[in-house]
């Protein structure tokens, strides 16, 4: 795949004649262009659906929306969903291979596979990495997954937030925690999440200020170590929890991941319908 | 077209290098998406335009859009628009096979053709079946295209629901009109329509509550006779007009009737760009 | 091209494996329609993205937007901004190949062109032609970039409108200027512009009212002179700008225009991705 996309033509005619539906009931124009941009590199159809979902009966409209994709007969839905564990009931009530692109603050396994593989295409390896993950965990399905899928390949990771924002127990997944911006310092990449500003509102105050979040957990030149890797997953807040002179630096992965996720979701399509016989791609425990 | 869609590879190259415009001046996922998926089955291109219906000069603004799009010369325009003959007008003002996919309360003709469609192969058969309609007749440009199809083919239809949603004259379309719900009992086809929640609107209610229509017209397990089938267009107000346990039973053919969607589309499409001389999909006349 | 789009089958595997991406900050149904089309019908793959600008930070987000789309490599970005001069940012911070769709009110090079082509099929020549331009200058893209155009291609302009849509200066375009609408008399073109409605709110008023901007300098029949043709980008206001019996006359060349759209986006396309060494669709100069 990654081949693939160098060539000056870039489409592959593998999935030709099949049909990857994308449901999206989150708004999300990246990752959504990521799976679109992946199947059709694949030369498979795409049907995107974005769903504002309602507060009400959730559920069964979900039943509803996935039943009647079903009678299409897709090879693949992606699914993003608000609730957790969502693409589960989308996998027991179709027949079609389903994508978990993130359900609630539960998991967002393709993002952990692009992480994994833009970490291995700078660093030449995995195993035995430290990666310090920076930033609102309490929110990050991005964090979760990431924490696992480096547990599995022997790489560890150590949390790093505010108290308020590092949800408790969180240990549990095999990752260290330290509410000091300097547990950064000996990780060789500092994976840096998005600060979501909403986060702010009178009533849902995580962190007094953005400014003051900026000035305990910012990245900034002078905390970022030679030799370390920087990664976020995007969209970039500049000036709240990365500054641009980070952002734009030779050690920023930024656009090697996004380059990443389509090499992965490509991967992750042709895997599913060519030789595997997985039809969830998600770990098997919902929390 | 049955048969490719159930094949691993669906795709047919019929109509590669044609092109599908959906006008869609009300919002609909489902027919939109059954069309998009039909025209991108067939190797269309297709190109997809939802424009929000101003209330101002809606004709005029109609036509520049027509013309504009028939400056495209594209083969097929799907159109839906909340004005009654909208179809009809985008048919005298371009050069295009135009199909009505919904105009306004007055019909909405590729439902009808799925609808039957979806009964034959349940059933086996059209002549001679009795199809009884349920719920919102008065809103509903499916039950008028429904009953109009169902005389074509030799089947009859009676209308059930409160007299409010009953509009007057109606049996000139030649079929029986009940307020009682008991008039499903020799049905054939219980055919489900949805409930639109702003019917019951302050000012608008042409229904008591909710809860009373429930009552007095849900299709429930206990309504229902072994033999019978039951149909919906969709979406579904589960526990509104059609009781969970129904609509998820094996009497429903609601899954059926959006993969006969998709098989009808592909077939109107065929129809239209290799055989037909026919340039709009609609009954003629316009109530 | 032209000759394509009036085959049956219209398209042509010129880009196949190729992918065009479309970066709308402002909406544009037409625009935007016409370049996924021209796309499509040379076998591109299309990926389009449309951003609500904010107001803050609007120069980072869009190097963030461009950065990530450049990382999936694609053959050319189509940029629609508000800002002047954004898609000339996007060309330094990406790779690809960037056409200008319209960047606030400098300047939109493909309209210029595909109106050249409109009035070249219907006029025979370029050289020599006198094009009037009537009403909203002082707003208008579309007038900055045809004056320029008509000027390289040895054809003169006459800019007329009421005083207050005429910006100071603009002769410096090497155009004439006239405040009274029989400056067109003499013109072998007629060209209107778009009248913008919000241009009339309270506090904007740059004409006393639409009544009075119509009775002035709107094109009726009675305005237009045997042999002079009349054109307009779209979508036209009918009644306020351009009175629609001219719309639907055989003098005007608007559903002309739309179809030199596609055949000339078409064209700037092949050109940049099979023989052209230009970067950036668009004059030099930043006003």
């Amino acid at each position: 795949m990654a081949a693939s996309i160098d060539r000056e033509v870039k489409k592959l005619p593998t999935l030709r004649g099949r049909t990857v539906v994308n449901l999206f009931y989150e708004s999300s124009t990246r990752t959504l262009a990521s799976f679109e941009l992946a199947a059709k590199r694949l030369s498979a159809d795409t049907m995107s659906l974005r769903a504002a979902g309602s507060s009400v009966d959730k559920g069964e409209s979900l039943k509803d929306t996935a039943l009647t994709l079903a009678a299409y007969d897709p090879d693949v839905i992606v699914v993003r969903h608000p609730s957790i564990g969502a693409p589960h009931l989308v996998a027991r009530w179709t027949g079609a291979h389903v994508v978990n692109a993130g359900d609630g603050k539960h998991q967002h396994p393709t993002q952990a596979l692009l992480d994994l593989y833009a970490m291995e295409e700078a660093l030449g390896h995995l195993e035995g990495l430290h990666v310090a993950i920076v930033g609102d965990v309490l929110h990050s399905r991005v964090a979760r997954s990431l924490v696992q899928a480096l547990g599995l390949v022997g790489a560890r990771s150590t949390l790093v937030g505010p108290p308020t924002l590092l949800p408790r127990g969180i240990e549990a997944l095999g990752c260290d925690v330290s509410t000091d911006i300097r547990g950064i310092v000996d990780a060789d990449v500092v994976y840096v999440l998005r600060m979501q500003r909403e986060r702010m509102a009178p009533g849902e105050a995580f962190v007094p200020s953005l400014r003051e979040y900026t000035a305990l957990y910012g990245i900034t030149p002078e905390r970022v170590r030679p030799g370390q890797v920087v990664m976020h997953p995007g969209p970039m807040n500049r000036g709240v929890e990365i500054d641009p002179r980070v952002a734009d630096s030779d050690a920023a992965l930024v656009t090697d991941q996004v380059r990443a996720g389509l090499v992965v979701r490509m991967a992750v399509l042709y895997d599913l319908l060519t030789t595997s016989r997985v039809r969830v791609v998600e770990p098997l425990e919902i929390a």
